[in-house]
């Protein structure tokens, strides 16, 4: 990534990777305090990620149609476009998770025994991405290693938040599971509803 | 895509959403049963979906690396490209079903009262596919419409399938809300990680 086009990428990038991270932290905040407006403004400037998004993915096909690149130069743009895709993705969950802020109104939907799990949650999502960033910004570190240590300590996480749950009510098992498959459903679909775009993309269809 | 590469790459594409479609279809029959040992095949099956996906990248990557397209022939490629993580992503979630599906043994994890939604959203899903499948085949037709009617299908089952889990336990929002919450932040991780990979990708380290 040398030519100006290239660092011009790659700053929006970290200016992505920023952003999500920022949104996470603010989204918890919003959701164990509880904290309404701030939740509201989470889900407004999710905007300038999807915006960002979208001004990434253009320079990257005018690159590839103008500049024929080959080699670590089609590589870069690729994998561009994919950590897009993620990083847009990432961007939706702090949203999802300030969205759940605001069910509960002026209670906290958290109950106080579950805050302490939820902020380390926070806490280690916020440190994957600062990692990331460092990454994003020198290549070929030994990432990988700290990033699943960190990914572990997620998985672990989550478990526990669950086992919570359960202990506070038997039957909450169930409940989960059946809410979860619910969301895997939705989720599939969604993911259907993409494709087509890419058909409409690829058919040249302006949306 | 007239070329032999394209048409290869769009018998995969359509391969890819057979296969999904199938997926769902067969995680919901595991999961409603139950039937543990049909939820461990389509979980071992997932891996077939995933080899689809690499295989196609390395083509699209191969395609253009070598034939510098432009225009309608790059706008495919991308599109290939993108719908192949929404495809992988898919499968995924029908993998994730068919394991709540193992999760309850030989009980079913889903109570005879919520198995009929449950049964509709997987047929809006799988139908859902069968209409992104007529338009990868026939793309520039009036898709999108019929898509978000079953988009929307899906929506009211997931509100229908809440308020019935709901109706049974009035806790249960609260269980649901954090049970969720701790999946956003487990999916955020995930993405982040997916990220660092580009990363390698980008250094063209090897996996």
């Amino acid at each position: 990534m040398r030519d100006p086009m290239c660092d011009t990428v790659h700053q929006e990038l970290i200016g992505m990777l920023q952003l999500v991270e920022a949104a996470m932290g603010r989204a918890t905040t919003a959701l164990l305090a509880p904290d309404p407006e701030l939740a509201e403004q989470v889900i407004t400037d999710d905007a300038v990620v999807d915006a960002l998004r979208q001004e990434i993915d253009e320079r990257v096909l005018a690159a590839l149609a103008t500049q024929h690149p080959v080699a670590a130069d089609l590589r870069n743009l690729v994998a561009t476009l994919r950590m897009c895709v993620e990083l847009e993705r990432m961007g939706d969950l702090a949203r999802h998770v300030a969205e759940t802020a605001l069910r509960g109104g002026d209670l906290p939907v958290v109950p106080p025994g579950l805050q302490g799990i939820v902020r380390q949650m926070s806490a280690v999502a916020q440190h994957l991405v600062s990692e990331v960033r460092d990454c994003v910004g020198y290549p070929g570190g030994h990432s990988e290693r700290l990033l699943d240590h960190d990914d572990d300590e997620m998985d672990h996480l989550r478990l526990e938040l669950d086992t919570a749950l359960l202990r506070a009510n038997p039957g909450t098992r169930s409940i989960m599971d059946v809410s979860l498959v619910g969301r895997y459903y939705e989720r599939y679909a969604d993911h259907a509803v993409a494709v087509a775009r890419q058909v409409d993309f690829l058919a040249g269809v302006t949306r």
